[in-house]
């Protein structure tokens, strides 16, 4: 890079992360956060959940609006497909993440973004939801995520990028290895 | 049950479904779905992302309508919180799989359900997305569902339902269980 260079600008604010990595890292218990969603039952497989707010940086974290959304089950399932599927939001979860994490390493890198688009795909045998075959899991067999890149770098940094962004993926994490999850009735 | 009841409605076709699994058992091919989602980045960590299609059932599927989802992080990230973080998306899709299941089973068990409500919350250290100490997962540290349902059953009956929700969840078993997750560049 020259004097005569535009700055990289993905819009994010790198130095303000590492601020916090030494700020939280200072002060441990202000790293913990607790994200949170609430959820109704509408009616079949049709629920209705709601995302407003969180904990960290030792207190409660408002998001500027609350963020709506319906779940549901498609119709070839007998049902009304009011909304995406389950599954569906998580491979949202899963390709956003990944998509924050190349822009932020990618500033990082001082590799400046054109465009960064991605297809996200969760094979299902559905034998397993349906309980027909117990050898058959629920989830996805397997995910596949492909991103197309257009970036002022080569090739191989553009790979490195995407590997960096798994390596501190929330959600990556979430889906490539096991969580506790506790379920409870008031 | 007496023939004076109603009969128990939920809104979930469980004939449909029991139909679907013996059809399906005899045709596994059309068991194979794949569910989908494209992303495009906007700027620093915002994305968005559509749902639209999928295949299942030996063909092309439609939604009714294309899901249109923002993804972001929040301001106290130094993002613009343009829409739930990629966390919380998973949140939802996790108890909207759970809350679909607590009505699929009730149903099934002919117990009318009023209401169903859940909240869900995920614990999670920013240290470990923030690259700060290498010993704190990017994941959540651990996932809490807290149902809380009013229906014309007894409390076990309830905890059975919920049990048995988790036993058919799509995400609850991606969330607990590792799934192979591969990243590619176009």
């Amino acid at each position: 890079m020259t004097i005569t260079d535009r700055p990289v600008d993905n819009g994010v604010n790198v130095k303000a992360l590492l601020d916090a990595r030494d700020a939280l890292s200072a002060a441990p218990e202000a790293a913990e956060f607790t994200w949170r969603a609430s959820c109704t039952w509408r009616n079949g497989t049709h629920s209705h959940c709601t995302v407003a707010g969180f904990t960290g940086l030792g207190g409660e974290q408002q998001h500027r609006s609350t963020y709506e959304f319906d779940v549901d089950h498609p119709e070839c399932f007998a049902s009304e497909d009011n909304g995406a599927t389950p599954v569906e939001y998580v491979l949202v979860g899963l390709v956003g993440c990944l998509t924050a994490g190349v822009a932020a390493v990618a500033q990082h890198r001082d590799i400046q973004l054109r465009s960064v688009t991605a297809t996200i795909e969760g094979q299902m045998n559905v034998l397993g939801i349906l309980g027909a075959d117990r050898d058959v899991r629920n989830g996805f067999g397997q995910v596949t995520v492909r991103f197309a890149i257009d970036a002022d770098a080569p090739r191989d940094d553009l790979l490195a990028l995407i590997a960096q962004s798994q390596k501190r993926s929330a959600v990556y994490d979430i889906v490539t290895n096991p969580t506790r999850v506790l379920v409870e009735l008031a």
